[in-house]
């Protein structure tokens, strides 16, 4: 299986202006390095993010080329694997970063919050701080996706093309299928958490550098609005807009147009999603 | 153990200016009877809601007189049981009224989407309609509340006294709090549901009257800002704004705030709720 | 000319519920005497708010019965003058309220902003707190409405009845069409500003007492669904929702339907009021 | 004086990963061409959009590379002179694109509403379709802006760099400036309009092509967050987020910045944009 790390600096932006750092074909499954959020820069809980950070946060491994993917077509990925690079995870509260906090797009006149670092070893699929932050290890990967067709966006950023969705059903054993924008998708992968409730609170999850394992799959000539979902006993869509109202109406919009493709009449899918939708912010 | 039917006309308001209908005492269990938020005028699947329907959806049992409830207090209501007083339940696309079509609130020049009704059977523990549109019996109540101090507000609206939240988690087996805002409580129940995913999609979940039984206890000297749900496992609180980004930063900082009275510290609550908090719309 | 004060407690909300404190005929010209958003409570800069106020903010003068004002009709209200009963204005900043602090709406983890308060003095044509801090004489009402039919609105809210709107054009000069929602439209004023600039940014406009001289004529059989505006170069609508692209929609919605009654074709006026449609927030 | 005409295909995307098409001095004035928002591909009003139009719309004319320019500079851009290029302007209603309609962004199950175009002739300071569109010629600049660091944006979208504002008062006789991000400032310029009311309702101005004069200058070692105006009686920031709360905190805030560099206090400034600030969509 190949090994894919990556070459040269890590990006900080799903672009297809990038020179690819690998090249992959459909059907292959491959192993991807990944660093945490913080480009493993954190070393101990001393480390305050806004001394130690660089001007960005979230590196990506890639872009990695999916032969034979061209626009119009779908490229489906299989998480086969997420396994820990390092022993902890580190969970931060950043200055104007987060859900309870003044930020940079919802701007106030408070002083920033706080910053603070948590650690949490990881040993016995249990990942732990103290014995009240004492989680399961429940992993998943932050940010996935292909490139824009025009745009470069950011790694912070979650469009149609996914990216920093932090959706925690990007896990092992489900499937996600994701739109090809460009040619050879350009593909991206990063941020991986141990875990993550819905919403990524104060903005920071249980933040890890891993070895993740993914298959690969152009389905050709089918084409895709927004990333989807897969797992045994789901269908799922991510949609991302603000506010959240926008984000729920994308999602319950292409599962209805998922639900069509399966046969089912828009007003029938809109009526069964009505009774038996699901929906959380990732 | 006392049954409480509507005396006059149904309540379409949370409001302390109607004469109470029942006068009930701490701890003690009452059956309700609540009509379906069509007041129970839709006989037929022909009877489009634009022609049967009056000027108010979503009536109201109430309001009852809880003795002893002063400001201040904590109203707690277990639901024990919701029993359907009919063996159907009925969803309506009603116009103007849902997420996936414009309403009087996010105003657009397209015309109104079809009305349309769906009858299901509920027989054996399943609502159905046809086979695909068929679904576990997962019964809760949609609209429960205390009355504003100084407001009378729409049986439509949700807000820090409760109303129309639409929460699944309001069913039988957890325990409801309410903040007591005016002497008395003047609560008001109804708009029971056959099951209902998140968010309501269409605007009508599986609409039911029913009887409801409910045991109250008045909690003396113990404010609370929002509802609160306690099930066995989990702690509940529900925030209703517009955008939902609002509504996500209530219900998580009351939720932060019940952890701190159970003795946690602010910010490890705020990590806590990060890892492994959950959010859904109701 | 029938000169009107409050008569036992100022409101804090707008509703039919409580005793009109007088009945004025169509056509009258009233004078009706406001007090100032903090119920003239504050009397020197070191009175804090948070320290000084009660309960509530925003007191209202009354409901005042409109004869032969019923639901379907319209309230026309002439602004003929606004005189302040003080030689000064007060502007506060009042912990977790304003445009640019966390809120009970818009919840953080974040402390309040400091309290502060500015006295301004009224004259000549001039309110001045210091050289800076200096301003024309712009006088309007921030709330005035009438009565929703089933509900008791905080007077703090803005909606289709009027209320809370903060809107500089409601001035002497202009006239201002309510919707009568409830039999003799229990109509309601306050709040009135020395001036406000557009958003009422920290929360606190130049509040004043005053004197208001209003003119009233109730148009039978004429229904509007939100507040409209005339001055002698303007037609306004003013729409209020949460988020900020809602209550435009609902302000544009209405201006096309008012150009409807005034022959344009709906489309035509979309197109107009792209070209010459000004915005702006209250 | 330099001429500026595109060289190659139009740019639909803010971008410094594109090849510059002229190199500018600071202190240089230049004039640019610009096609319209359409590409000029709209020959009569039987062209539908949908049928007409490729799959961008918005091309821009540049980059432009400023010599000297460089991260943490300003950009200063004085509007000299708009002329149009052809004898009209042209509106038009596209599919799923405006204020009052289902968008991409706000998705809805509703059909879209028609297509339809507008002519405008362009004479002696009015632009003209018929008695009631007829409308003064006020030209501005729709979107201007330096390109991101990292990102490349669509033309479509406004952000820190500037972009697609749509901002009236981007017209000649007044003072942009803008943050630059990159080493050349990589500036573009395009969407002229006859004008426009504030929020652009239908989606569609009086678009047209235009030559546009512009003066260059770089304020070396003078950083700014947002794109500000000046006119000779106004200080202007352009902030632009969803919901639009979010974009009037940015505004304010970023003015308030503003007023401190000019030796404000920041809570002074905050009272006196209370009283006189302005706020507007464009």
């Amino acid at each position: 299986m190949k090994e894919i790390r990556q070459k040269g600096e890590y990006s900080y932006v799903y672009s297809r202006y990038r020179e690819p750092i690998e090249y992959v074909n459909s059907g292959e499954t491959v192993a991807i390095y990944t660093k945490d959020a913080f480009e493993n820069r954190i070393k101990s809980e001393s480390d305050l993010p806004g001394e130690t950070l660089g001007k960005y946060v979230n590196p990506q491994t890639g872009p990695i080329y999916i032969k034979n993917a061209e626009p119009g077509d779908t490229l489906q990925v299989k998480v086969k694997a997420i396994e820990p690079t390092r022993d902890h995870a580190i969970s931060a509260l950043i200055a104007n970063f987060g859900g309870l906090t003044a930020t940079e797009q919802t701007r106030m006149l408070h002083d920033p919050l706080p910053e603070k670092l948590w650690f949490y070893e990881i040993k016995d699929n249990i990942v732990e701080h103290n014995e009240r932050l004492k989680f399961p290890w429940r992993p998943f990967l932050g940010t996935i996706g292909t490139s824009p067709d025009l745009e470069a966006l950011s790694s912070l950023v979650p469009s149609n093309h996914g990216g920093n969705m932090d959706v925690p059903d990007v896990k092992p054993g489900n499937t996600i299928y994701l739109p090809v924008l460009t040619e050879g998708a350009y593909f991206y992968v990063g941020d991986c958490h141990a875990g993550q409730g819905d919403g990524e609170l104060c903005g920071g999850a249980l933040e890890i550098p891993a070895k993740v394992t993914l298959e690969f799959n152009v389905i050709k000539d089918k084409s895709i609005n927004w990333p989807r979902i897969e797992s045994s006993e789901e269908l799922m869509v991510v949609g991302s807009a603000r506010p959240m109202e926008d984000a729920a109406r994308i999602a319950y919009s292409e599962l209805i147009i998922w639900l069509e493709e399966l046969g089912w009449d828009s007003l029938e899918a809109y009526q069964a999603l009505t009774q038996v939708g699901e929906l959380y912010r990732g």
